[in-house]
């Protein structure tokens, strides 16, 4: 609590300081500034990468070059774990992430990228922009002298990598396995080793047998890290992350100091990318799913309903065990879990509901 | 063939007439200007004119001003299904409505609305937006004067509210109700009468008996129109609208006098009401639902097995037929049925796959 409470001292006085810095004399409000943003990801990865940069390109170009935003991939300014730091403490403007990267800082974080067994993208993006998630989100980050949005999501991921079959909640025990965020303590609690590696640090380690098995995202991404190479089956559903909030976060000095036609067009930039990356995973991974099965020799599998079962019952206790680590992650998971439950009704009736009829008509499509 | 090219014609004409009119000399090039925005939906009508509103004011915010879009409700400048044509013509700048309203122009617009068994809102950005969709979309348009976009969606619909229940295919003969698009098309073909209606004047027709059944949008748009008050029965699933895209049009020659910046500001704005409409249509549809269930009595049905198999399987000869009308839909129709294969296939392992293990572990989120 102590470091929270310097920060948001620091964030008010940063405020001011960085406003005045920014715009001495409001004859040269209109000048360019260019902000960094650092990231989590290799350099222009698939979906990550990638919208990181269609991000900084739509602010500039929205802007008409007022603001330009530069970007770093992990590592070129700060590690990958160190955005977060980085843009906290001013060496950068944004960053470019996954929240649960951030949960040492607090548990809360993990409720803002993904929860196993929690919301998908489009249950997310609604609790977030009209369920009260982003209220909670700007009061959490706050403390830690940073703005918070969406900014893109993976859709559904894949369950993940493994050497051997999956049968039993027996084959979880002593495995190694790349896990990050909440998906990861409950792999701890059915028997797993659990190890968080940023994306790139996680095929050596696959390959040199420091893990046994790993997740990343979907195949679009797992096929370009070549993860196939190392490792035989692909299970689904990634019931771990069941629809990954990739977030964007703005030194909230920097935040303040912006003009509201430019925090405008941060947020609907960001909110623009949270749809097209959406698009872009449930476009491109179909088609990478059918390279990795038909040229690469991978075998899906799907978890059985026994191992779903009893994860999904660790899922649950992990989470209230969790939310019960303080209030503010309290409070988040109590506003996370009550519109779960309202968005599991609706999906019966929606989404699931047509997915699961339009597998009926026989000829349709055919 | 005719229209479509002397609209051609006329576009390109009119662009250079419309830029040099609107940007006399360079020295005013950052004056202030104000786009008509015509609508099909009646004022501030839940996530429909409101998110109408919201994409007028997006623009207006993230331009500083210097664009300012008036937005005129159905009926205020020109009645709803007329605004195709006020943007074509230049009575207006943009519209803000359904493509399917517009299928008397070409039956190739149904496929950027709703498709029976179709795409869901997710599946139908990733076809527009990285499958191809958006350049068949932009030369369809473009025959009419129009730059279209993706603006809003509504997500998986109800399947309409009904006087008596339908058992099988025999309830739909002779049954007059409301319905547009090719789900009209479909029902037609087992039987029933359809009429497409604006929003605003579905009610007065249920109440008076010139319809017997409607389909409007889901709980929270239905229940704002107050269709529990003369029909008992609400079905679901919406077979008809799997995830209805809402769609902006933007008068080509206005489109084509924009600075890049105006044109990604408008794109943007529209992107971002696109993830924040279907957002809010998942947030709110499950606390109406039971509003209408628990307050006015309305009685929740499942469409059967049977029903959805047989109107399945019409639907995909309404399909196949409508797009053997002209080459253009054919050639959106073979776009669009290529996206749907892969996405069905998508689907099974990812988000239908993860909502029906969702339903398995018994304690958590209880």
């Amino acid at each position: 609590m102590k470091r929270r409470a310097f920060l948001s001292g620091a964030a008010v006085t940063g405020a001011a300081a960085a406003a005045s810095a920014a715009l001495p004399t409001p004859a040269i409000a209109q000048d360019k500034r260019e902000l960094k943003l650092v990231t989590t990801w290799p350099k222009n990865f698939p979906g990550l990468g990638t919208s990181a940069e269609r991000w900084a390109q739509r602010i500039s170009t929205m802007s008409d070059g007022r603001l330009t935003v530069k970007v770093f991939a992990a590592g070129e300014l700060v590690p990958a774990f160190e955005a977060f730091d980085a843009v906290s403490s001013g060496t950068a403007d944004m960053y470019h992430g996954a929240e649960y990267y951030w949960q040492g800082k607090s548990k809360a974080f993990n409720f803002f990228a993904a929860v196993p067994f929690g919301l998908t993208a489009t249950e997310i993006n609604a609790w977030i922009y009209h369920g009260g998630g982003q209220q909670l989100w700007d009061e959490l980050s706050a403390g830690f002298n940073i703005k918070p949005m969406l900014v893109a999501n993976t859709g559904v991921q894949m369950g993940g990598w493994f050497n051997k079959e999956i049968n039993s909640l027996e084959d979880y025990k002593g495995l190694k396995m790349r896990m990050p965020g909440l998906g990861g303590e409950v792999l701890r609690r059915v028997g797993a080793t659990v190890v968080s590696l940023p994306g790139g640090e996680i095929f050596p380690a696959l390959q040199s047998g420091a893990i046994d098995a790993t997740e990343w995202v979907g195949p679009w991404n797992d096929l370009a890290f070549g993860f196939y190479k190392v490792a035989k089956y692909y299970y689904y559903p990634g019931f771990h992350e069941p629809g990954t909030a990739l977030s964007g976060g703005v030194n909230l000095a920097v935040w303040n100091s912006l003009s509201d036609a430019d925090k405008a067009i941060i947020e609907a930039a960001a909110a623009a990318e949270n749809d097209f990356t959406l698009a872009e995973f449930n476009a491109r991974n179909g088609d990478a799913l059918a390279t990795l099965i038909n040229e690469h020799g991978v075998e899906l599998r799907k978890f059985s309903d026994d191992v779903i079962k009893a994860i999904g019952e660790a899922a649950g206790e992990v989470v209230a065990e969790v939310a019960a680590e303080d209030p503010m992650t309290q409070k988040v998971s109590d506003s996370f879990m009550d519109f779960r439950a309202k968005a599991v009704n609706w999906a019966r009736i929606a989404d699931q509901a047509y997915w699961n009829a339009r597998e009926l008509p026989y000829t349709y499509g055919k």
